[in-house]
């Protein structure tokens, strides 16, 4: 009765309108969500709670109409204004053909449904798909010609009618209808040489954070694809040990110190289909071919903006390329003394291409720069620009441009750097900015993100927190009204029942800057007991942990069921708080964010309910590496951490992210060392360490770990280590999350347990 | 200074009389006595102890004389009658050449020196060579034509003068002296498929027992090689995880599940070097071209005898091969239900060729089957066998036939299955025996090995235990006439004033037979107390862990620090006992021995000085796959178990072995899967498991320990592990046998502690 309950991950309608990236996160956080509830709420393994999450799926079809997969697992379209239900797809479709992933056509008539889904990377998959006919039931499957039973690395809808796309081999397949014969676009794919379409491992994980590298003309009628030769980059062999007699290893292309990818921009013209005309990036300065693309966007039916950034990351251009004859003209050049943010950021133009909207970074006075809106208008030759905003805060994402009201929508942290604000601002006049999601909901929503319909006269809101999420329609024009969609609502009633904890937000002051430490208090605190801390590090340079995000996790359950404080703390390095704060780290990872972290906990050390000798810490991959490196410094602040997938060396590591922070590896010797967990691994000497990684990690390799431990015995240095057998950086399979998250908490539950007061010992009795 | 008294291992002079494979094992056997007795002995890491015990490689060069590397590292020439010693080569010369192994060419005149040793699997290993003259002290580097700085698989002297034979890229090289240049013998050798003069890995673990597979004819004329086909064998792969960006794993042949290798044995005369010329099988009956060759062993100048096994390996045919034509004769066969034991057992033929000795299996009424030596004696078609030998004890090896005095020299177990003695037994009259080693230091010294001089005047005796080790050369017409080359007595003093543990055998009766229990007692041991025991778990079937040989490993350091029994028994599948004994595993692997070793802790537990609740165990490979499988089964006995790299399943470990004990995979699916320690893993459920793995083991992949964690996560069971990255099977660096043995120590020392009494606990203040 209970596996029916289970989530079933979607794939969106419209890769081009939402992206898959989120996607795939959101089908991690999901599986995390329901272990840590599971285990914190003593709830049984099968709950609901997860599903009714799901529901940020939901996307908006036409502008009165949103499709999405309600709590029960069924496929409906909702009518904005009539609040008219229809059901498009049962739950038991999804059991009939062990799909776990759909996507429904354009006109809706079909669904694409994907089975045997094999995880590849952070965001991409391999899988089979059917062709489901809504009304008639009739089934075709999705193959290329003269192939059976194939498996794609991509399919998806086109942007009109029953248009069909999918990538096998490497190679790109085109088919006008669903029951027509497939036209292969592209022949140079070659595995693990050249991607046509579909990124390869560091396009996905580092450049484009996802793995679809195509994107549609709004007419159908033109594909851009990103054409990547990976020719000059070396694999790596991901081992494999169980499930044969010969396990097979797996070869990717992966460029480590100093090798790059050759890529350029293709557009292909669907019904002259044998054209495959290359951008050529003429229109930008680059002396070598050592450049990324982190960004293709159509602009109009013949145009794409394409955004080229040179390998050190710190000059980027803006090219608009005519695609009938592949020229490109440069339209925005930004340089930077450090490696340049938000590269995957898209500009909105207007419909004549006259003006376009993006976000710039923009000096505030002394406290640096800020990501803000600019306005770019060309004139002739020369582009104007005027900033639509400013402020010591940052615009997150531009969402939309409404030509009639000539008002740009956008997010932002102008209310506080931990949440997230939809807002609209004015292109003309006096740029008049008003809020749109501040009054809804308030004391349970202050972190919003939001999908506008097409002529922009709805939007969905997703409340992320700081309560449970919520998801609703709202009315452009008048944002109060609005319908709920999923309020999450027994979700809700649990936490308030269980008593969950509490948490709460220090400011601390650093080197002249104000940084938010958050703790997590356990319910029944009280300042005159002492506890433990767990800090809790982050995941990678730029990014935020202290935010308004609703977040239960297994660390939740150290709060509830081990009195423990858990600490969060953004300091130097960290996003969203301006540029200043997150270049602190340029050439100088594992230095600054170490120092800031130790000094945050410190800070907590002045606190009379902190037992200073029940100190602990945790992170993941890079986080693994920031604490690698705190427990290797000198400070003895810390009884033990656990460190999953740590990076250990960053030569061992990505070179688009290595480079990035520290510069090219052969020039920059002593940064890379300096930085290396590795060097002086005496440090570690007295820590009471836990190392965990899956041996399939395709993102931070067994390596690190294998080093590093191969490191601690040569230094005598005593450690605990788990390892996860042909699992990669996220472990998924349930029986494997359960027993990372046990062990997990078995040691931080055993290091962090207050010591029974000791007792004279009994001599020995001798009968 | 301490470095340069670090253990020095030695290549031995002549292969084909002294077996490359004691002197590996040796090796090891040295490092862990080393390890064992500093951490025992609470002494310096570097000592002289395991110098000392070196003495083992020397080896009687003429009748009286005998040349071996002394305890200062020099290399010197003994005459046995005259007590005159002469120094051949300093031990300065090995620090210059950075040489770890030597060997002395036949004349004495050259030394060849390797250096940059790396070990390749258990016996073999890749080097480079210097000849070294020891008169002139000139210096030649030994390569191929065209060749520079070469990493051989192997080099050694011929049997006469300066011929030297090298293996590079799996061919055989010939020179005939240190300055002339050499020919290439085959041209057939392909990395990782065809192997010339050298064994795979199955060869080399399984079926050989050495990596040597050539052999000279006693002129040095003609040289007999197998060459070894590995076409249809699959490769497996070792990964590399460190010492570079892009580690590359290694590739080798691997037969599992019922994949063979085809082998032949080919004969090549060295001056008319063309000629390789394949002895022809056509003498045996085998149906298939599956069969292994066992055994290949010059009897004159022109002919070899061979040993053919059958696939099942129960059926054994003994061949004369006449060289010169390819024409094999059959001399004996031998078949059995079960497999054939003793396989590589070299015959010993007279002069003439008219008879030969060796060792078969004899039934001894009830008690089954025991080794003893038959004179097979041919007369035109028919050959008549005499039993020489008669009793319920082993013959263990033949050493040496005596044509005057028409002797046989054998060691066998007559006096007792833990020793081992040099008899001698007429092959005439009444077949007299007499034992040569029993009077010798009959207090320290009951288990012997020897080694004859060419025309048996004189031998090497040595004595393994149970005292400190002795060497010492004897007359033999008059074996109370010895000189000692090494005593140890430095070692033998620092274990009596150390007062280092005692040990006891008890016979337990099971099943009809009495099989041995060995317990090494604390040096303080009192029948009062109650002492917590380890059981320690034999590495094969066949095998025998209750001995006289002189031990002292890291268990020694459990019973003297730790005040832990350890116990050793050696049940029902192992060695030299009688057949009848070893042979009760067939087609049951992991089920007689598990009974076995439960009955004799349930025997353990009647003693009122066993505490019942403080019971472990300990196997490593096989012994690893035994103590899981003990652990497994319901008894609960056992508090605590430790695995070193255990085999797992059958099915994913070498097929000769498999085969041997199980039959063939897919006929005997129950057997296997019986067998496997994945089947019903649940089991292991409430033990405290810590599990050890070398993740570059090319003789139990990491694969088995993989595959058990695998399952054991899924079925929720909870265990410890320590991974070795890119070590093997043998941990070797010194850091790594040190951080294991550290991690084992400790690991049985926590489960092993006793528990202090339980004390009311006091409530918590409130203040």
């Amino acid at each position: 009765a209970c596996h029916s309950n289970h989530v079933i991950p979607h794939i969106p309608l419209n890769p081009s309108l939402f992206t898959t990236a989120s996607s795939s996160n959101f089908y991690s956080a999901t599986s995390y969500l329901f272990i840590g509830l599971s285990l914190l709420l003593h709830l049984p393994k099968c709950i609901k709670y997860s599903v009714y999450l799901l529901i940020d799926n939901s996307f908006i079809v036409a502008d009165t109409e949103v499709v999405y997969k309600n709590r029960n697992g069924h496929v409906v379209k909702l009518n904005v204004e009539t609040n008219a239900t229809m059901l498009l797809l049962e739950n038991t479709t999804f059991v009939t053909f062990k799909a776990s992933r759909y996507s429904v056509s354009p006109d809706l008539r079909f669904v694409l449904l994907a089975y045997d889904v094999k995880q590849v990377f952070h965001y991409s998959y391999t899988a089979s798909y059917v062709i489901y006919n809504i009304h008639t039931r009739e089934v075709w499957e999705l193959n290329p010609p003269e192939v059976e039973d194939s498996i794609l690395q991509y399919a998806a809808w086109g942007v009109q009618g029953e248009q069909l796309i999918y990538i096998f081999e490497n190679n790109i397949y085109y088919q006008p209808d669903v029951k027509s014969s497939s036209l292969r676009l592209t022949s140079s794919g070659k595995e693990g040489i050249i991607f046509n379409g579909i990124a390869d491992w560091l396009y996905e994980e580092e450049l484009l954070h996802s793995h679809v590298a195509h994107w549609w003309s709004p007419d159908g009628e033109r594909l851009a694809f990103l054409m990547i030769n990976d020719t000059l980059v070396p694999n790596m062999v991901i081992p494999r040990f169980t499930g044969g007699l010969y396990p097979k290893g797996k070869h990717y292309p992966y460029p480590k110190d100093g090798l790059c990818a050759c890529v350029c921009v293709c557009v292909c013209n669907i019904y002259t289909y044998m054209q495959v005309l290359p951008m050529l990036p003429n229109a930008t300065n680059y002396k070598t071919l050592e450049y990324y693309i982190t960004m293709v966007k159509w602009v109009s039916n013949t145009k794409t903006v394409v955004r080229w950034l040179n390998r050190p990351q710190n000059i980027s251009i803006l090219t608009v390329c005519e695609t009938t004859t592949g020229a490109c003209s440069k339209k925005y050049e930004i340089t930077s003394e450090v490696w340049l943010s938000k590269q995957n950021e898209e500009p909105v133009f207007s419909k004549d291409g006259s003006k376009f909207f993006m976000i710039v970074p923009v000096k505030q006075g002394g406290r640096g720069e800020f990501h803000h809106i600019a306005m770019l208008i060309a004139k002739t030759e020369q582009i104007s620009v005027r900033h639509l905003t400013s402020g010591n805060w940052e615009v997150i994402k531009i969402l939309a441009y409404d030509e009639n009201t000539q008002k740009i929508y956008f997010l932002s942290t102008e209310d506080s750097p931990r949440g997230r604000q939809l807002h609209s601002v004015s292109t003309v006049g006096l740029l008049n900015r008003q809020c749109l999601s501040c009054n809804f909901m308030k004391d349970q929503c202050t972190y919003f993100s939001a999908k506008f319909s097409p002529m922009n006269k709805h939007f969905l809101l997703h409340c992320k927190g700081p309560g449970v999420p919520v998801v609703s329609v709202h009315t452009t024009s008048n944002p109060g009204k609005f319908y709920i969609l999923e309020d999450n609502a027994v979700l809700k009633e649990t936490i308030l029942k269980k008593k969950i904890f509490r948490t709460e937000i220090k400011m601390l002051h650093i080197e002249d800057y104000e940084l938010p430490l958050q703790l997590s208090f356990p319910k029944d605190f009280t300042d005159r007991n002492q506890y433990a801390v767990l800090l809790i590090i982050d995941e990678a340079p730029g990014s935020q942990l202290v935010t308004d995000k609703f977040h239960v996790d297994w660390d939740s359950v150290l709060v509830n069921s081990d009195n423990v404080i858990v600490a969060r703390f953004d300091g130097r390095g960290s996003g969203f708080q301006g540029l200043k704060i997150l270049q602190e780290v340029h050439h100088c990872l594992g230095s600054v964010e170490v120092k800031d972290q130790i000094a945050a906990v410190e800070s907590l050390l002045k606190q009379p309910f902190i037992d200073p000798n029940r100190l602990s810490i945790f992170g993941k991959g890079y986080g693994g590496y920031i604490a690698s490196m705190i427990l290797k410094s000198n400070e003895r602040l810390f009884k033990c951490g656990a460190v999953i997938a740590p990076i250990t060396d960053m030569k061992l590591y990505a070179s688009a992210f290595s480079e990035r922070y520290l510069g090219i590896p052969s020039k920059e010797e002593n940064t890379y060392q300096a930085s290396s967990v590795l060097h002086n691994i005496h440090g570690l000497k007295e820590e009471n360490l836990l190392i965990v990684h899956g041996t399939a990690d395709t993102k931070v390799h067994f390596q690190h770990s294998a080093e590093l431990i191969k490191h601690l015995i040569k230094a005598g240095v005593n450690y605990t280590m788990q390892i996860y057998p042909d699992e990669g950086h996220n472990i998924v399979s349930e029986k494997s999350k359960y027993h990372l998250y046990s062990t997990i908490l078995g040691f931080f539950s055993a290091c962090l347990k207050e010591e029974a007061p000791i007792l004279p010992q009994e001599p020995e009795e001798d009968e």
